[in-house]
């Protein structure tokens, strides 16, 4: 195993009626909250009901500060700021999924920073302080409640970046998995496509390729992300499906993947970015276009070849059983509504090179570049717009 | 899944030389140490040297407290409680094993209550601070390093106990595999079984019984145990076993093995404290002794069955299977030399009943004396010592 560090200060409440803990946590830490969520639909699952009363409960103040949508934009995060500092907030309660703990990251940390917040995304400079955040997820999906990475657009530019500082842990994250119940199938399909993705992307470009104890933690959480995935979206109020896909896309992207495992790239993420980051659309679906075009690209990749193996049970031998490993994979996407081209989702095919030099400006952020050749990436590109590498 | 906490606010620092971050890391916690170490494997084994180095680089002072023996005693504790106020300490750093990790969590809460500290093994009362305390293993095994858990034998009444507290996970944790090459082939399997034990216990015991991400969790911890126990016993300098070792042996009692689990009871470890608490016996042998027996009393436990399918790959089906399922854990044992019965351990026959008396005395603690009758105990303490219930 490489060296690695391994840091998870969030305290974690989880299961049914979590939330009548939060008086009792969260009096330490303060009197005035900035309370983000995002458009509306805590209003109609009763979570914004919920979280009102404990807030009274709590004798904790709060501005509400809603309408945050998917692909958080940056114009927002800078709003939250001005509010958060207008009002002086102790600290920030963000209710909703991925986009709404994101941006709550932004804004702690953009307290401090104002305008110069965007740099902490380019890697320009870095986080010094935040106030405490507490998330309370309401999709499975992101990790973005039990981890220190927030991801932004850029509305001006369309470009997607995440940012790292472990000033942006969550203090405290309550996972109530019936918050969840109301959840459509198509974003519980999305959600947990992210997190698999999280694991997946360590486990096929890892640099520690061989069998060890992460290994295996990645292998049981796709495995479960899998199987609940699919349950939780023809069952949707069945509490241990949604149980397990909540905590499972919570340790996704917690660092028990990637430790021990050397360097990593989340090369179909980059390429995702491209896409939710220009066209609004889902994270989560453009992961799985692109999972699935990388994957007919990369066939040859021993990791991939392992991941038939010990998450699909098929032993690869020689091409025929790759394409089986393919085509079971397809299934599971077939299964969760996610096997589509970027045509069959009416991108137009004009802007396919566009597309692939934005894909090449982000992987030259990350500083990864020199890696791929732009070949490549535009073959992947290809392949998710037609289903092939060359139409 | 049931609902559960989890929090695990410990940095860990993991691979070779990592001691290198030390200086670094925590320059921010103090500027005086009080340097809890044992019997002097740390002298044999160059770890001395080495944090001695560091020390000076990072400009703390420090307070040498050695001589912590296995099954940590009280006296001890108290000892150190006097050196450290005595010297006004900013913090304790602990080198060693288990038992010099919970020793050091015991001297850094106890300066805050003195003699009072045993109330707090005894549930009669909780630390309300501590000082911060920094570990650097020498031996995987307890896991202390990455847990709230310490647990000391009173000299007078040989009663072993736990205490539980926020207040003393580790702020730090160094863990570099190459620190452990030298634990000799006995003591390897000693820590690698406690580990194992950590997992098992919760597996065969938990209320939620359901397959489920936790369960598999469990179960990849539990087969990389095994596995590169016996690896790191018979090729003691190899790197990849010692390091899946010392990481399986960090996360087995992290918090990640009962997430969800609801009630589990740590019975096996209550018969066994009793043992060590009274003569002395290395903690991983006397698990290995009773965890055996424990099976053989309780062959129709489903969880059990649970664990021959899902951790040793053997499905029961009938009494020939469970037999299997029996035998190959059996193998296991006898690969890391832990087979023996309590008399192959020459230990004394005539003290069986008080040793009962005692076990039971340990469950009356932890407040679950009731669910237990005292001829299970009996029985189980009876297999332990003559391979079977009836002599």
């Amino acid at each position: 195993m490489k060296n690695f560090e391994f840091y998870l200060p969030t305290k974690v409440f989880f299961g049914k009626k979590v939330l009548r803990q939060f008086p009792k946590e969260v009096s330490g830490i303060g009197k005035k909250a900035l309370w983000v969520f995002g458009r509306g639909s805590i209003m109609r699952n009763g979570v914004y009901d919920q979280v009102k009363e404990i807030l009274k409960k709590a004798k904790i103040e709060y501005i509400e500060f809603g309408g945050v949508k998917a692909n958080p934009l940056l114009s927002k995060v800078l709003e939250g700021i001005k509010v958060a500092k207008e009002e002086k907030v102790d600290f920030i309660l963000a209710t909703g999924g991925g986009s709404v703990i994101d941006t709550a990251k932004a804004i702690a940390c953009g307290v401090f920073a104002e305008e110069k917040i965007w740099d902490f995304y380019e890697r320009k400079d870095f986080p010094k302080q935040a106030l405490p955040i507490i998330a309370v997820p309401t999709i499975a999906g992101t990790g973005s409640e039990l981890n220190n990475i927030s991801v932004i657009v850029n509305d001006e530019t369309k470009v997607k970046l995440s940012m790292n500082s472990p000033w942006i842990f969550p203090k405290f994250t309550f996972l109530d998995p019936t918050f969840t119940f109301t959840v459509p199938p198509d974003y519980t399909a999305y959600g947990a496509f992210d997190a698999f993705s999280h694991v997946f992307e360590v486990f096929i470009s890892r640099e520690y390729k061989k069998d060890c104890l992460t290994e295996d933690l990645m292998v049981a959480l796709m495995k479960n992300l899998m199987k609940w995935s699919k349950a939780a979206m023809y069952d949707p109020t069945n509490y241990e499906a949604r149980a397990n896909l909540m905590w499972a896309s919570s340790l996704a992207l917690c660092g028990l993947s990637k430790a021990g495992m050397g360097k990593y790239r989340f090369f179909i993420h980059a390429l995702e970015h491209t896409l939710s980051g220009v066209y609004d659309l889902p994270h989560g679906l453009g992961l799985a276009v692109i999972t699935y075009a990388w994957m007919k690209v990369y066939k040859k990749n021993k990791l991939l070849h392992k991941f038939f193996e010990k998450v699909l049970n098929i032993k690869v031998e020689d091409k025929i059983s790759v394409e089986m490993g393919i085509e079971v994979f397809e299934n599971w996407l077939r299964d969760l509504r996610l096997l589509y081209t970027l045509k069959d989702l009416k991108l137009p095919q004009e802007d396919l090179e566009y597309l692939i030099d934005k894909a090449y400006h982000i992987l030259t952020i990350w500083q990864v570049a020199d890696e791929y050749s732009k070949e490549e990436v535009s073959k992947v590109f290809y392949t998710a717009y037609f289903g092939e590498s060359k139409p």
